[in-house]
């Protein structure tokens, strides 16, 4: 379809992957180079983006604007381009009630919200990652990823249905790597993390590994994930469903970050610290 | 080893096929009817345990006791049989401050505690069962079973080291159940589960079954894992660690036993309504 361009907020680990594969499919793809730091704009021009600088260049430019960032910035981030009248697509790891709040925003300044969520490591040729969209705009946007490494799918016509899923699926995947970890760790507390990994081996089960696996995880993106946590929490909470599971989760990833210090790249810094 | 009985509280389903293994292994084992309903009757006698009939028959007649029970009944059953002189092995899923507390109860009425507890599912000829053991008293105990289905270890020393090993092991393999029970509570809630069934089925993952399975086993067993969790966030807590994976897990499985219903036998009626 005839769209002009695509303004991509922004180019992280994933937001450049995606936009990589959105410039592959033909389209231009644009991103805003005021405030963000040297990692940003290698993995921009790597990706074929065209920098408009700023944010209301890129706004003015784009037709469709796609949001990927951490979860704690994605309400910023939508308000830092309001008004804009084009489709918003919002992409992050939210929950169901902060959707809603992106897309009040959004649809108050007259643009039309689409809902999304990505669930696997950033796209590459040989690799792809599945993008799942939710709301009216699904079917619009799914077409602008034909023929890419994004496997667009639309869940539902429920406005949020794509937070929804990614809440759900995090829930679990992101939630059992914290609840090994605090297992792990508990061990290690009470003098038994031997004979845990040895009962763990004579129950057939794989959890010496994937609990290390899950501590390099951690220390690698926990600073990212206790944000995205919070949100399943926050999302089991609306629910009537228990919230500790996910409280904990951010707790353990929390610490974690905090051991291994703060990302040197900026995959994300605050656009303001309102909701940091 | 020469000793004389064994006295077994309680023949739920572990109990007796514990005791069974006993049995098998040339032990007299004994326990006590009064009180007790007809399942328990059942299991004791298809065991070949002798009915003593009282508590106090019990502890007059044994030179060990075996405390196998759920686990919000284990101090009510230590203070039950006090007095008592002999190695009181108490193999049940208690937080270590729980078993220490145990441990006073018996060491300050002249006995001696051994720590343990059991990983498995009862024990059968064909299939075999982990029983750890911790404690000075842990080479002595072990020895009852040579030659059984139930395959016991020492752990070490420490005198509470098994119990705080069963936290360990139990806080992922119960914990994550009722982490995989909520999340798919939750996508049910938000009108994703079938879009998340699918997304598991994509990543490979055979998240689907096992969450079938352990609402199965949570509808069963969950009235007795709701304490074993209780437990399990109490060690979090004291290690200095975030308990709320377990605090959330153990409101999991009361809901699911909730909805299921109280167990028609009684693997453990309260010896009083203290601690349950």
């Amino acid at each position: 379809m005839a769209i002009g361009s695509i303004g991509l907020l922004h180019p992280g680990e994933m937001g450049a992957a995606v936009g990589g594969e959105l410039v592959r499919a033909g389209h231009r793809v644009i991103w805003a180079s005021r405030g963000r730091r040297p990692p940003s704009r290698t993995r921009a021009e790597a990706a074929g983006l065209v920098d408009v600088e700023t944010i209301d260049a890129l706004v003015q430019a784009s037709d469709v604007i796609i949001s990927l960032c951490p979860p704690h910035a994605a309400l910023d981030v939508a308000k830092g381009v309001s008004p804009f009248r084009g489709i918003y697509l919002d992409a992050n790891a939210i929950s169901p009630a902060t959707a809603r709040q992106v897309a009040d925003i959004v649809e108050h300044a007259g643009g039309e919200y689409v809902d999304g969520c990505v669930i696997g490591s950033p796209p590459t040729r040989d690799r792809a990652t599945r993008l799942y969209l939710a709301g009216k705009g699904g079917p619009t946007v799914l077409d602008f990823f034909a023929g890419t490494s994004v496997q667009a799918a639309v869940v539902s016509s429920d406005p949020v249905a794509a937070s929804a899923l990614k809440m759900s699926y995090a829930a679990w995947s992101k939630g059992s790597a914290a609840l090994l970890l605090a297992v792990r760790a508990l061990a290690a507390a009470e003098g038994v993390l031997e004979p845990l990994l040895a009962a763990w081996q004579a129950s057939e089960l794989d959890l010496g590994p994937r609990s290390l696996q899950a501590g390099e995880w951690a220390a690698k993106k926990g600073w990212r994930w206790a944000g995205e946590m919070d949100e399943v929490a926050a999302t089991f909470r609306s629910a009537g469903l228990p919230d500790g599971f996910h409280r904990a989760a951010a707790e353990m990833f929390a610490r974690a970050s905090g051991e291994a210090g703060v990302p040197a790249d900026d995959t994300l810094p605050p656009l303001s610290t309102e909701g940091s």
